[in-house]
């Protein structure tokens, strides 16, 4: 009987893929790297030998797969299967669904990446027992996901959840998207290392400096938990100040949404720890009112990189569940 | 047989009620104002009097009420019917659903004002065909409301929906909720008398100096109105300023909620008419993502001082409709 279910997590750069048996354990896993697909049609290909990479690995062959689930950037319609559109990958209108589950031969469901990262926390990591609960997930940029009444939530944009692009400084920081002072703008890495590198500019001392003054560099992760854990000034008041507006953000969201849990992740937030994060919770608090926060859990991302490909998988199954059960 | 809804709108200085058929027609209506209710039962007593005068012009009696319906400000409990606390009106942990349900004798429903408010132009009002919509009501504050699949949306909270107070400008004005930047703290009434006060106070010329000077006094929207309609130069810059931020507010929201429909009103927009919701959907448009807004409707609340009551009403009547469908 086809049990198994193919995870598969697309970024800008890199697919990952997994293999779940029927209790979601993961038996064996493939990824790829590329920093220059050409074509839509080039990126489609590295996710099916990713694929089925992780199916060899697993021993698991194709007539086994009950359904494949995939995470990608977006906009995308869950709906359909299409992928509107997705600057970095070159896609424009592509069947991402539909030529998986033809590929595979079974059914197959899209969703954006940060949304399907949400929900892998959701089922099977830090916000596991909510109803109700908001991903956040800051790295280069910042993303999240809605869960509402135990299910992802899309609106009729079918593209609802863009949470790091709420304005919260009016007339702020230029942010990626174009527009101007979104939580992005304010707290993604590539807003660190902007006010880094002013900081640099204006003559600080920092040990940030080297990697701050190469353009075009975001600076990693771990550069700047470095540098904050050894109490650099500048890096201890950009990362403060951002965790101060990511919980002006997540207490407006808290505010409008209601959620029972808020989970935390992405690259800065795993590689900050528990200060930043106790940070960002205090803020939340002072911006939400006490009513709508004083039971909000606020929680660690578990899954880490794997969050994307658990959930996709998460998604695929409940599919294959929806059908069982209607048969 | 009881077929009749009493709908109640419980507002901080007037309670209003109306009774309405079967088919959702008003067949009478009745109001009180106050603007010294010394403690909660006075309050009570209030709306329990208004509540029988509306019956009694509709020439109904009490036994063919169905079921009765009030909005309130909150934060309050829908599903036990408590007011949790309301401080203009000395409510404090008052059982508001429960002791209506004992004077009337039938299912009694209690959810926020701007909520039933929402709820109203959605089963009746402007966004009567959308299956999600989000409602922003302008007036000495703003709240809003969100419908989510054709139904009101709490949240873990119970409270969720408070669009009002979400920051879109960290670190600015002071908020009567007593944070800094929140949508209410630059758009709403309240803030555009500060504004022009401001203003006034800086020498600049306004036909609305007089009013402005005088303390403790929010400019009324109809003086407003005038004014912005006659071009009185400081007049149509905070009006204009105050439509951009609440632009900004409802870009971010659409981006987060993904709604079909937005549903503007509430006394400042009611007064300012369509010049002044252009010029809020102009800016949504331009915060909030092509994909999330391209295909949102953006129309003005159509029920005016009516919508909670209708609001109120139609809630009662989902009950109703419940509880006879199990039987």
């Amino acid at each position: 009987m086809a049990s198994y279910i193919l995870g598969l997590d697309l970024g800008g750069t890199k697919v990952s893929a997994a293999v779940f048996n029927g209790k979601g354990q993961i038996l064996n896993r493939a990824r790829a790297k590329s920093r220059a697909w050409r074509d839509q049609e080039e990126v489609f290909d590295t996710i099916v030998q990713v694929g089925h990479k992780a199916l060899e690995r697993s021993k698991v062959s194709v007539k086994k797969i009950a359904a494949v689930g995939i995470g990608s950037p977006g906009p995308l319609d869950p709906d359909t299967g299409y992928i509107i559109e997705s600057a970095n990958l070159s896609f424009k209108n592509f069947p991402l669904g539909p030529r998986l589950s033809e590929e595979f031969k079974c059914p197959a469901v899209i969703d954006n990446d940060v949304n399907v990262g949400t929900y892998g926390e959701f089922k099977a990591g830090a916000a596991s027992d909510a109803k109700d609960a908001l991903g956040i997930f800051v790295g280069t940029g910042i993303g999240g996901g809605i869960i509402i009444n135990g299910k992802l939530y899309h609106g009729f944009s079918k593209n609802a959840g863009e949470v790091g692009h709420i304005v919260i400084k009016a007339d702020g920081p230029r942010c990626g998207c174009g527009r101007r002072g979104c939580m992005e703008a304010l707290a993604s890495r590539v807003a660190i290392t902007r006010d880094i590198r002013k900081a640099v500019k204006q003559g600080q001392k920092t040990q940030l400096a080297k990697i701050a003054e190469k353009k075009n560099e975001i600076i990693p992760s771990n550069a700047l938990k470095r540098a904050y854990r050894e109490g650099d000034k500048v890096a201890v008041s950009v990362l403060d100040n951002a965790a101060r507006y990511i919980g002006i953000g997540i207490g407006s969201l808290v505010n409008v949404l209601g959620p029972e849990v808020v989970v935390l992740g992405g690259g800065v937030v795993e590689a900050m720890g528990d200060d930043f994060i106790e940070r960002i919770e205090r803020t939340a608090r002072k911006i939400a009112f006490d009513f709508a926060i004083k039971d909000v859990r606020f929680v660690r991302a578990e899954l880490g990189d794997d969050a994307g490909m658990v959930g996709a998988a998460m998604l695929a199954r409940d599919v294959v569940k929806r059908s069982t059960s209607k048969r």
